[in-house]
């Protein structure tokens, strides 16, 4: 279906895994092109067998791509991705920069792959705290209809980039150590603490990566009616988010019902046996691609109420795999 | 007022808190017994000067004792307690044995400080999670009365005692040289982990925890009507619980009015100024005795809403220094 295929930042958290998700992957294509900051070019990259230099993001590395994955910071997204689409080439975003564009589909191949074909040149990819949580809702909605929910993330360090995931630990080795540390991704100490802002605040007291939560569920839902309230907060966990849900419904949902509306859904998985101790960690997440669920129960503080546990490693499919499976919805040419 | 003060389970996480906050107090008594098991019975606390032997818990410890504060596992405090209480002590206890006990006031000195004059020999201090939640509660529910609360919490290792912190600590040591540790407290890894399940299971799907939380509010605010969900999860963090609360209220309350109530009530510190990203993080509130509270905000999913972080050091407010304050209550005759 077409011959070149590019990663754009490819040497980025992100993009690593994009490229190992790739490499596994069944698209076919002539060829690949890495491309990065100026920074990050010249690095080499094995795929499939063959080793590739990186070369630097400029708008004329699009002239011969029809396809590529981007995860770049938004200003990035916001120069480049244009100048890729002028030159006829399809970009699926991980950025922030377009999703909440009216022109561009915020896509979830499990919840909405219909929109992804209504695309302009660029198909953007939800914030990752958004897409588990999406995932989550979407059987939920279609059984009862969803009209509100309360989450409270447990974000990991890696949501902040390679950056993050260094602080996190080289934090944590100072301060046992007793050493001090200078934190350059996080406004505060990480290690052994929590930090109950991502993103920066908007006019509301929420942060933007809350405001993310609630609109671009809206949107990807394609229900503006839908009541949200976030709290996102980080924790010292190294990868994967968790949150802590409530969700209300028009019609009641009870738990057996969730809980097997869940285990029917495509990827999510459910482990939730409170009595053998059995319910999603990050640690046992990390590396995986589904969402994970537990802890399902009545919310005993309203008529209809579901509550529960979600895990689901960021960079995979809060990231990476939503990409690599928005591309491989692409190439299949239908929902 | 009282000759002989007894500090049961001194050598434990809370014990020493409390051994060190009576150090410093204006309690007075003309003598004072530390207690703690078999296993700690020998070991030496110093005390304003004086070095003491602690002594084994036996009924008899408490013939010649006219007050003992309490902190010990839940089936310690079940069989002593009556013992102390049947030789004439009281017992102001941090258990969870006693709490829900109608013939036992369960006390926080800023919220019902007159339930403490209504004991029959017993006084028990709140679950260290709800104490916190409660006296942020208090001043929205004497202003506009509270209807339901969402909480979900992160909870530090020091909640599971001198064990948890060890087993968090060790952990991560060993997960960054890549050694295996064995948790012999937490039943999974809680390095760079998050564990969400404290207490253990019900009926219902809640773990005690968080049953515990909806229990000990209803009784503490003498309103059984109060409708509360909480999710419990251990983080990990060193010590101080953190939680994200969101509160449906009868009358209004703006984010203006939630910030003037909550400072101006006792033992709670406002820090809230999310552009300079200032809020209360468990690293800076551990070795505080107050309630901290920040990001106030309206709650965009409900019209009456509003929500809020809270941190808390839970061996202190939590546990300790609310237990000191119910003694100091006592000793000052009236609320």
């Amino acid at each position: 279906m077409f011959k070149t295929l590019a990663v754009v930042g490819a040497t980025g958290a992100v993009g690593r895994i994009m490229v190992q998700l790739l490499e596994k992957s069944p698209i076919t294509f002539e060829q690949i092109k890495f491309l990065a900051s100026a920074r990050s070019a010249g690095k080499t990259i094995e795929f499939r067998g063959e080793k590739h230099t990186v070369q630097e993001l400029r708008p004329e590395a699009f002239d011969d791509v029809q396809l590529a994955v981007s995860s770049t910071p938004d200003e990035v997204a916001k120069e480049f991705i244009p100048e890729a689409v002028k030159r006829g080439c399809v970009v699926v975003d991980e950025s922030a920069a377009w999703r909440m564009d009216p022109n561009v589909p915020l896509v979830i191949p499990e919840v909405n792959p219909e929109a992804a074909f209504n695309h302009k040149g660029i198909i953007a990819s939800p914030n990752c705290s958004t897409t588990q949580m999406v995932v989550a809702l979407k059987p939920l909605h279609d059984f009862g209809r969803v009209r509100r929910v309360v989450v409270s993330t447990y974000q990991a360090a890696s949501g902040a980039g390679l950056g993050g995931t260094k602080d996190l630990i080289e934090g944590t080795r100072a301060y046992l150590e007793e050493r001090p540390y200078r934190y350059t991704t996080f406004a505060h100490p990480l290690a052994f603490n929590l930090i109950p802002q991502i993103g920066s605040p908007r006019p509301n007291g929420y942060t933007s990566e809350e405001m993310k939560m609630v609109l671009e569920t809206r949107k990807i839902m394609g229900d503006e009616s839908i009541q949200i309230c976030a709290t996102c907060v980080r924790v010292p966990v190294a990868n994967s988010h968790s949150e802590s849900i409530l969700v209300e419904t028009e019609k009641k949902i009870s738990v057996e019902k969730a809980r097997e509306l869940f285990s029917s859904f495509p990827g999510i998985v459910v482990i939730d046996n409170l009595d053998a101790k059995q319910y999603p960690l990050p640690l046992d997440c990390s590396g995986r691609d589904e969402v994970f669920i537990g802890r399902i129960r009545e919310d005993i503080s309203s008529p209809n109420g579901i509550t529960f546990w979600c895990v689901s490693d960021n960079l995979r499919k809060g990231a990476a795999t939503n990409a690599v499976q928005i591309v491989e919805l692409l190439l299949r040419g239908h929902p």
